[in-house]
């Protein structure tokens, strides 16, 4: 058995506001958290998760404030930090720290494989690419020198692939116009929709989920029959490169985390997260009850309403609602639905998930400690 | 034992558009609703179920529309329209029409007791009563004629009580202000949440739950430890008075069709739900499985944002949010919860549950067909 | 001089909710109103005028349920009912009834020209051909033939064509795929704005602003420059085929109406409409005065949000602003630019200039009371 | 005549985004603004202006960023940032700087009087003093001590007052339960209206507009016949204390700058603004024409919905509507009013002007450069 050289860890904390990043730097000052061993750190903000939505760079921004004291500029900017605009319904912020520790050679190895985490960074994308074959072209790359630097042999331990991606402005759009081009949607809200999808097609070729010789420009944000099963994908005005972190099982990673995956067959198909729940050791007859719910580190989910207008048949309005967005009305249902299951609120459900599980439906990701 | 004289059948319909009454027109037409056996209509239309949705009332108008083609006006002014708006999340509007038939004396009956229904209207509520001891006592006389109105003789044999109740628009504050009196509250959306919180608590009183001597204008919408656990109520633009439907067990009935119900502790207290499943004939591990859907006749539950900030001690952003209303927040959510447990979207979640349950939980009724 | 036949009444009637009807009725039995001569009803009511606006069915129900008691079903069909949803800021709900009369030959004539109205309508309109030169041609033929309808022989001077048109919804979608085509957009929402753009166009190939050959499917809502300046078009969900109005000045009419319109060149381009008034003989130098208010009889104005992104230079946050259509923005500030010149509320502003005059601006036709 | 030592200057920058400080910190580089001179900084943010508004602590955490790098914090802390959400309708996001110079003794007088400036904080409030009496007083005072310190001796010569003041979460309700106290108001969003109301009074008793012996806890909010016409309040949930700036005319400053103020009898009372801009040697018949705008240093006005219900007599639906606050209308509205008259969009407009002005009315502030 190959030496286990990294070990996981997975911290869950509570936000107060968007810049409450006071339990960060508690666990930081106990030495709960080594902030030189940050690999990623995912939020859910309170905004409306769409395109003004200023809580998520607000987030980062005062993330970056708060590690700034303790890293080097260099290892700051190496650090992914995707904030998930959205906590509707009783969603409740929080921000989910992943870690990366030095394990001891002699550490006894309690399990054959654990928890391993990986990272990285694209180049920034041109606004005409958005939402087109360069961006998936670019994202399978990145994703790919993720799972590399995870130290993930085979691409089937990767069970969660999270892509933080730009949008188009009308700022951004202009300036596409201005040279001459024009981009693959007008709509700015719309046009998060594009990058998602893009990047989430990016992580099924990486995946070896579809090839690129199955996609083209026109299937985009069109043809959701053709998905990912493990990427999670999310927009936010506030960058415009692409940053990536890769969650799977290693054998040269140790300690007590495992993940899994499942894929929600539409917004109430809670079963097959039951069964993942199962595998990782955590068998539930109905909901999570009190002690098994302090095992689980994180769940990541998605949430999106059906392009079919229906769940089963029955007709939905979260599409013909000019109120409130569909991707807010799917994050407060699924949440609930996942709510129901696991116990408790401060679960990382993003929203829009083109092409990622099937239509109306979802990848979802478990991350349990098996002690 | 008695001779059971009545038989309640319940339908649930689809509905396109709020003033969609096709499903019904078309049962009718074959036979499979007698308008003159129809006790009450509830229905789930796609308004934001706030102040300013006039779908409750679009809905209302159509219904009148068609059943006055088949009924006198006196006949159809006693049938209980009770439109709740807001379908957020994936719910799915729809109504779910009561009907209750003579059985014939020589019907060998299969159970003890089955589903009853009863119904009762207020007179107008004036404007500075609403959201005071007035309303409570106007409608806890209302429930009471509801009660003997459906045969039922002990009122734990009670399980859901449905009141419409009226609210405040800018033009009733100011005909109250023009008598120089005052009413309990200025803001319209708060408005609503007063006379529904006043009806429970008048349900609550005719239930024996609570009695008078407990009650003050000052608790209403304030001590929240004092509730109901079998009341529904829900708010309307369109009346000034109070629709009142009881649905119970009762041995004066006979038929298939069983109610019971539970109380949600908070928005994914879904354990006792599952328990009042069981209780009916249908114990079910995780989600209800296809089959035993088809057996559920109706699901009526109430949603609310717990006023306490918080879901298990994970903080949430409801109340916080001047964009959403909390109601719409926690509709969408609690039908996500209840969703993942029935398997399907067109379940009656209504919002504002002040007084019905305990803060940030509320009652939910099933009926099921034990056949 | 030609004899004048017709002579055109137009009143503005205030409503307290969607389907109140109430001043229309009164006006009918005090005989101010002669429900055989309403030509048109144009309203402003309080949705939010996007998809899921049933504000506007359930006035126009309404009002047929009204008009129904005083005319034929086939008269009653010809009345064109323009319902416009959305009263954002201080916007008040109102209808304007349109009304032709005989004129008794010997009236003496007081003016040359007089408002001279006229109506026709489509037949339904495939939901394939919305958004596309099908919907254009549609629309041109039956502006053609309101303009005879109205006896208008010169298209230079009709000032002002109101265009209710279809959009689409997710079941419309839905059958279109059915049958194997596509539809021109699958977001709900702007297929709201494909439709007035298409209807815009058409307005202009009839009144030869511009010709079929300067258009195609591929500039509808994308090449901007090209627009009419007396168009006025709005969406519902409610109707599939298109309902047209034409106001203009002819000899073959009487009476002290007169009509002009002016082109705002943005948002806040308020001076050409001040022209208007002067040409109209109601010159100003600020506000209207009281007075003057007076013999306005309506103010009928479009609202958008500029692509641009900006207005004279500066920045605007409407179109990036996912919690509130830019529509509705549009409506409240360029409602508030028109309520400061002319001094009252109940402008009949709709929202939605697609090819209504430039990019961020709109046509506005004004009705004055020469006498 | 007294020797003039200071002098004002007012910069009016753009924002691209709510952390957006480029324009000021090229003025800075270019020396077009002395950091150590800036006594002031409001700013118009694109979040909703109410309570989950998180753009305007972003936009002060940007500034000081930006402005640590040149002031001590001492001196940074001096300076009041008045970020005001919500830029509905066409108004666009910026920024006013306002800069207090040393004026060289020798400086030839061309004007008696010019525009001063003075500012002050006062200690955290008490959320159980929120909108009570307490915070009257506490404004009082501090308004008082920023007039000294603006070097104006007639309280006559104050035209503007701004306070920003603090508002109540979820979190501070329950701290003040906690204690065994009861705040004005529960909730969230209308705790916005109190504290910005008892501010607007403590502005009028330091004024004389009023006096102490007018005012109680239960008038606040209530009755609306009281009120300052100086001042403007906004609420942030960024802070716990008031941060007031004055602006008037006193001959101890010198420079072509000039204040004077007006009051807006309703949303649409453009014509005082028009006075007040004549006063200021600006008289315009219509809309201020290019030449004139570029004199114009700031325009700083309140917008609120009229809590009758109507303007002029016609109804608004700006306080039944649930989907938008009515403070967003109104800013909208009034905007469009003011940007019809001024011909630019970045306005200081902001929303709730509870006892700033009469009801749905509100005072407006106009700084030109009378060179």
């Amino acid at each position: 058995m190959p030496t286990a050289s990294r070990c996981a860890h997975v911290h869950r904390l509570p936000m107060r506001s968007p810049d409450d990043v006071s339990a960060l730097e508690a666990a930081i000052a106990e030495g709960g958290i080594d902030p030189a061993g940050i690999v990623a750190i995912l939020g859910k903000t309170e905004g409306n998760g769409c395109v003004n939505d200023f809580t998520r760079a607000f987030a980062v921004r005062s993330l970056e404030a708060l590690l700034e004291k303790h890293l080097p500029t260099e290892a700051l900017r190496r650090i992914a930090m995707v904030m998930s605009g959205g906590t509707e319904g009783a969603l409740s912020p929080h921000m989910i720290v992943f870690e990366a520790r030095e394990a001891r050679d002699d550490t006894p190895r309690a399990f054959v494989k654990s928890l391993a985490l990986g990272r990285a960074q694209t180049p920034p994308l041109a606004g005409e690419h958005l939402g087109r074959m360069q961006q998936v072209e670019q994202v399978a790359a990145g994703v790919t020198a993720a799972i590399k630097d995870a130290g993930i042999s085979d691409p089937a331990d990767v069970h969660y692939v999270q892509v933080k991606c730009p949008l188009l402005t009308m700022e951004r759009i202009e300036a596409v116009d201005a040279r001459g081009l024009r981009t693959a949607v007008r709509d700015t809200l719309k046009s998060m929709g594009f990058s998602r999808g893009a990047s989430a097609l990016g992580v099924a070729v990486a995946l070896g989920e579809l090839t690129l010789s199955d996609l083209s420009d026109a299937m985009i944000c069109s043809d959701y029959a053709r998905y990912s099963e493990r990427a999670a994908t999310s927009g936010g005005v506030e960058l415009l490169d692409h940053e990536i972190m890769v969650a799977g099982m290693s054998a040269a990673w140790t300690g007590p985390l495992a993940i899994d995956h499942a894929v929600m067959r539409d917004a109430i198909d809670i079963e097959p997260a039951r069964a993942a729940l199962a595998r990782l050791g955590l068998a539930v007859p109905g909901q999570v009850p009190e002690a098994g719910r302090g095992r689980i580190a994180a769940v990541l989910a998605k949430a999106e309403a059906a392009q079919s207008g229906k769940v089963r048949g029955r007709r939905h309005t979260m599409l013909d609602d000019s109120d409130i967005s569909s991707t807010r009305h799917a994050r407060a249902f699924v949440a609930g639905a996942l709510a129901g299951l696991f116990g408790f609120t401060d679960l990382f459900v993003s929203g829009g998930a083109e092409h990622q599980g099937p239509d109306g439906g979802g990848p979802i990701a478990i991350i349990v400690d098996r002690t």
